[in-house]
């Protein structure tokens, strides 16, 4: 973790926020969006997805925003990838971390990347060896995501006993990074917490642990501070909310980065990242977006009277 | 709190919620809400504010609400006043609990109810004094809220000691439950936490405890899960998150009610209410209030695959 910041924040709307529209979000606007953020600052930064333009046309400029990314300075620079292929060309566009996600639940994996489980876990080896093996890809970060870790839209409730085994299996095969995923938006703090503490338990001694939270169903917010009380001190947010749920229109798909921001500074937790900077890519994101609702009750709130936020950007710009 | 359930949630939408309202909602619409809330086994709904119908004309037809309300059965009926005249009203109406408000910060009383909150702790004492003597009402429960307890849009941060004073000059009058109020969505999880383990510590043998949370800035069920971590067994909020907030058009108000009942039968704790009817109500909502934005994201996006609720409704209606 960056020095100086308490907990580490990652924005994944260029990806997660971005990869279900059928808008293309204009180049530039990635970039611009992307280079404020790392300016608001942002520690990690998921700047696309490497997957065949012919699925995601979103993301046929996968390379030329994470050149972009790569000439900002202070964050990781981040790309998933649900394969070889895709990592091999996230290698070589010289992203720091790539992201790559299994379903727990076997029928939703099936559903998303087309294979079993073992399979995915199979494709992780190929890519952790690829990642030793390609020159220059030696030092990128391997993090997976444990997706529908906390409930799962075919199969509904899914055991903390699948979740600890498919981390097990990352972990063993060279993940140093665990993101334990709401994917679908049906996750209870309570969940959260017993979930997170055991994950924690088990593994937070090796490798990092992050989460994943989805707001569909209004408990996003609530829990973040359930997986912080478990020492989960990594979240995934977008800005705005930018994801949706492609199964619920009006319903929200990832938290809002301002609002988990907001919950963290607020307590005296320090993310490193500046509110007003924040609020203000929302601008950004309305442009190339015009038609998408943006998210987000600290934007329109605006912050408490008298609101002092953990970090003390006057002293780390001295 | 009623036999069989965990945690007792309170509608305030009727009150808290129709009260920036500048449409009047039909007194046959209120009482249909109503009845159909306490249908749906809320432990208790504010029914309405007894003050002059002058200040206040969306409560002109308070007695008559009362009056149906009274005719229901399973729910506490409560009223709000915030004066002894108005609580003369109210115990003449028959209600089973009064609430009354006063502001821990000095400047926010002042504002709110034009008096100073050693007048208003005085206004409380006559209230007592009028409870114990008028024949009928000694068997109403006198409930205090403390608004601003958590923060103040006019002298910023509150202190913890003033929440604490202000809460023992009134279980010291007689008061036997608490609301402590985050009564402009100011407050943050952590600080939650903080100040209702104290409250609870302090009075929670004697005096219920009882949190109300708005989500002016996002963080309103984080705020009952830690007030929950934190002992608190007893909510307030409002259908469809009735209530907004005068300050920021765009901003919801209270919490919403479907989305914390989702929050709590998901962790396991009993409420005794029936989702589907709550989420039912909004239908009467919406026919009275048709320009009126509703919040909620539970009732968007429905439940989750194989959700079951702590509640058992079938063994209940055996």
């Amino acid at each position: 973790m960056r020095p100086g910041i308490d907990v580490e924040c990652r924005e994944v709307g260029l990806r997660d926020g971005l990869q279900i529209q059928t808008t293309f979000f204009a180049t530039e606007g990635k970039i611009k969006w992307l280079t404020d953020e790392v300016g608001a600052g942002m520690p990690e930064v998921e700047a696309c997805s490497f997957v065949p333009p012919k699925l995601l046309p979103q993301f046929a400029d996968a390379k030329e925003v994470v050149a972009a990314a790569l000439k900002t300075e202070g964050s990781i620079i981040s790309a998933l990838s649900p394969n070889l292929r895709g990592a091999q060309d996230a290698f070589a566009a010289g992203i720091h971390k790539l992201n790559y996600v299994t379903s727990v639940s076997e029928s939703h994996n099936m559903a998303n990347v087309r294979q079993s489980v073992d399979d995915s876990v199979e494709g992780f080896k190929r890519i952790v060896e690829a990642r030793n093996t390609i020159p220059g890809a030696e030092n990128v970060t391997l993090a997976t995501g444990l997706s529908t870790a906390l409930g799962c839209t075919i199969e509904g409730q899914v055991s903390e006993d699948a979740v600890m085994r498919l981390a097990e299996r990352f972990v063993e095969a060279g993940s140093t990074e665990l993101m334990v995923a709401d994917t679908v938006g049906y996750a209870n703090p309570q969940q959260v917490k017993s979930m997170f503490k055991k994950v924690i338990a088990e593994f937070g001694s090796t490798v990092s642990i992050a989460g994943h939270f989805h707001d569909t169903r209004g408990l996003g917010l609530a829990n973040v501070f359930a997986a912080l009380e478990a020492g989960c001190i990594r979240f995934d947010a977008s800005l705005a909310g930018l994801g949706g749920c492609p199964f619920a229109p009006e319903a929200t798909g990832n938290i809002v980065m301002e609002d988990l921001v907001f919950l963290l500074e607020g307590a005296g937790l320090k993310t490193g990242v500046n509110l007003d900077k924040l609020v203000a890519i929302r601008e950004t994101v309305e442009k190339y977006l015009p038609d998408e609702t943006l998210h987000g009750m600290y934007a329109k709130a605006g912050p408490p009277k008298g609101f002092v936020p953990a970090t003390n950007f006057a002293a780390a710009a001295e």
